[in-house]
């Protein structure tokens, strides 16, 4: 018998919607009954998470957690989040139901430590930079963390909002590919998409760049989860 | 206060996917927090909607109403199914939720009466043509129907079944292609991609056609249900 999978989604909408349609094309079956349930709650009314974190916005965990026992109610086995900054919530939302919670983060890390890989350039919103929770633990895998300047911050949090958030598909990405080169000049081997939005950004947008994937990580980690193959 | 969108998918989980992120960039908002809240159950349990039509399958009923009732009772404002041959069980699922369900199919035919179009081409499942459905609801509003032969109705069938839903990306479509050319000589003016599959088949195999895509018109009819704005 498969699992269920319940996704906490809407932070932000086309994210959530991102890591399902990976979880179905990632999925090695060859009709619909194959395919795990997914029960998804885009949940749009959970406050931002960035501006929780940074300049005390509205606390997401009541939200965050509302999500969550529907989820369960409804049938779920299994949690996630496609979002990387709601990870600093993780442990609220955890107390709020006795279901497992997939961590993205910590998947991402153990993903790393496969691939082999030694220094990473760490793209996120400012609130998952400013928690430090992806520095903390890479630290713990050995892996090296290369991040943008305060300055430069800026054009990743240009891409996350005025691009992909606003819907905007003609967004100019000159000055983000500029910064993404000097970093990969500074010795970075791939970069760690570390906002749900930016595998968005690095498709739509075609960033020729190396990357690590966390919702596509997640992705895998829901269906292996779930009891069904994921594509080689 | 924006309504709830529920949907009840899984048939299949692409046409899910493809109706979540047709709903997502469809709507005219700027940030997470302007999205509506969207509910899917992607329920891959649901028996195969053809199979029960034409030869005596499991009736998909009983799934199709335990997913109503999961959505309602999650909070959902409106229901909606992205799956044609389901439709033919529209009946049978409204009986089981006090919710409205919006019927995909109706609002395909007012859509192609405001835009005009007089002879459209109509590509569904064996089981929704078997049903008559499409072209009694187009009869009403006096639009003519073209459909392929038997012969080449298979052909419209191994898109759907050995292309999409098989997930297989190197489908040969040449001469499903050939199909569309001789219905588009006898007078065909746009497709109705009348199977959830065939608006994917369409994007992915790059097929330059004229059509209406069910799953848009579903789409704009669900934002505008839930009071946010459709893109131009």
């Amino acid at each position: 018998m498969k699992k269920t999978i319940g996704i906490i989604g809407g932070m932000g909408p086309l994210a959530t919607a991102d890591l399902f349609r990976k979880i179905v094309l990632l999925a090695d079956v060859s009709s619909d009954q194959g395919h795990p349930r997914v029960l998804i709650d885009s949940n749009t009314e959970i406050p931002d998470r960035t501006a929780a974190i940074l300049s005390g916005g509205e606390n997401p965990i009541p939200a965050l957690a509302t999500s969550a026992r529907t989820l369960e109610r409804a049938g779920a086995d299994v949690l996630m989040m496609p979002c990387n900054t709601a990870h600093y919530f993780y442990d609220g939302v955890k107390a709020a139901t006795s279901l497992p919670i997939l961590h993205m983060l910590q998947l991402t890390a153990e993903e790393i430590d496969r691939r082999g890989i030694k220094t990473v350039g760490l793209l996120a919103t400012d609130g998952t930079i400013n928690t430090g929770i992806y520095e903390k633990l890479f630290e713990e895998h050995g892996v090296k963390v290369i991040k943008p300047d305060a300055e430069h911050q800026k054009l990743v949090m240009g891409v996350i909002y005025d691009g992909v958030k606003a819907g905007n598909m003609d967004f100019d990405t000159v000055p983000f590919r500029a910064l993404l080169d000097s970093m990969l000049e500074a010795g970075v081997e791939s970069f760690v998409l570390g906002c749900t939005e930016l595998p968005i950004a690095f498709q739509d947008y075609k960033l020729p760049y190396p990357v690590v994937d966390p919702t596509r990580v997640l992705a895998e980690a829901a269906l292996k989860f779930a009891g069904v193959r994921v594509k080689e």
